[in-house]
């Protein structure tokens, strides 16, 4: 998506400043460089300064670097991203993500060898992986407010969270390929019938099994009870190919799977 | 880095699109939408279709994807990317990125204890973690032409790679915090004297350990090899606190450190 009337605004100043740029040429000194020092072996790069763009570059480093698994843990977003997160979410920057990390782990379900005992297991996460609880953040600053567990537990027990439809793609196709599909979330237990029929109705059938958290993984750490899960999984001889999570804490840990796919998500962070 | 001249071209048509598409109003349909299905909770987003736009926003897909692991192994970048890679590379984009990697490996390097024993380790990568190739690259497409050993071994011969220059700041920080650096490397034994040289003159110094792939590591995937060395290290009762790596198998495999940390490099994959 293309962010309307705030993009429009901005590139008309930008070209207003980028026309200046040109005859004021590159007044802009090397000092503020911060990449690998090159002595001139490249032309000098014209630098145009704009604090919103200035921002945007920011907050994309930010946002990248939490995808790369990069940035401590984080209770909020950035205050200055607070727009530049609405934009990416709501725009076509997610959408496209979704599209790449779908259809990456399409490329790789479809290029690995399944055995004939049916035990080649795909783990999906469920929020913002297969459901998008992006009604509730747009109406909670985009991850600018500290996450509160009651307002979001009276969202999800409304069960209406739409579908992610690359994953709901990724999903059956995996389905149709032979993997055993795992839900492992870290919903509680209690959550358990209203989450059945939220996945029912966005479109989601004929998981293995669901995985909640029971009362004993209650304030475990998602990384330590995930693994938990998998390592159990294993155990009941399970070969966990492929892994689906938009939280680092869904894919690292011990019994990890063969390929792990990160789907973006720039508003929360789980441990 | 404003892209200059191809910027202001794309920025110029760009605006003109979007003024026709104000009064054109928002005749696009909903059908190429690949997010969550809102039924009109949002408003419906502007879409302008734009060759050059679309590239780009799926070039910035692809980077993303491959900062975050998801993707599977590849031989040379997308060629529609080709102008994004140089554009990415050359310009503020990289500069930024591996601004903020820097920053959250000094912010976590500053907060963890580390023992008295001077035991306390962190590991660098040499190749686009410390030292840039961007000057071979830049003469390479950038990523687009297929990696020619003898040709880079002739670059990195001539031992005259500039620092990163964020790296070469967190270099300094984490020594003077006192960790231990070890410097693990995919370049060749017979390449010591000269990688020596061009690390000392890009300004880095002080280094425990400086490890390269000897005859017995030829041929090995870069991950079993720095694993087995990290195990190593271990085994000399190093505490692996902190890695720096351009690659994913500079940091995966077994004997993980504690924290690792992912530059960027959009112009080649290492398995």
């Amino acid at each position: 998506m293309v962010p309307s009337a705030f993009l429009f605004h901005f590139l008309f100043f930008f070209s207003l400043l980028i026309s200046f740029s040109f005859s004021d040429s590159d007044s802009d000194s090397d000092s503020n460089s911060v990449g690998p020092t090159f002595h001139r072996v490249f032309p000098r790069p014209l630098i145009v300064e704009y604090p919103e763009f200035e921002a945007g570059l920011r907050c994309g480093a930010w946002r990248v670097a939490g995808e790369a698994n990069n940035l401590g843990a984080w209770r909020t977003i950035p205050e200055e991203c607070t727009e530049y997160v609405k934009e990416y979410m709501t725009g076509k920057g997610y959408a496209v993500d979704l599209e790449m990390v779908s259809k990456e782990a399409e490329e790789f379900a479809r290029s690995v060898p399944l055995g004939s005992d049916g035990k080649d297991a795909w783990i999906f996460d469920i929020d913002e992986t297969l459901l998008s609880n992006l009604p509730y953040y747009a109406a909670h600053g985009y991850g600018l407010e500290v996450f509160d567990h009651e307002k979001f537990n009276n969202w999800v027990e409304k069960g209406v969270a739409p579908a992610i439809e690359p994953s709901l793609k990724l999903y059956e196709d995996v389905l149709n390929l032979g993997f055993k599909v795992i839900l492992l979330t870290g919903r509680s237990e209690r959550h358990r019938s209203v989450t059945v029929d939220n996945l029912i109705n966005a479109g989601f059938k004929e998981w293995d099994q669901l995985i909640l958290r029971n009362s004993d993984d209650q304030g475990k750490r998602a990384v330590l009870y995930k693994s938990e899960k998998r390592s159990e999984m294993e155990k009941d001889g399970y070969r966990i190919l492929g892994n689906s999570g938009d939280q680092w804490s869904d894919l690292l840990g011990s019994s990890v799977s063969v390929r792990s796919f990160k789907l973006p998500n720039p508003m929360y962070y789980i441990p």
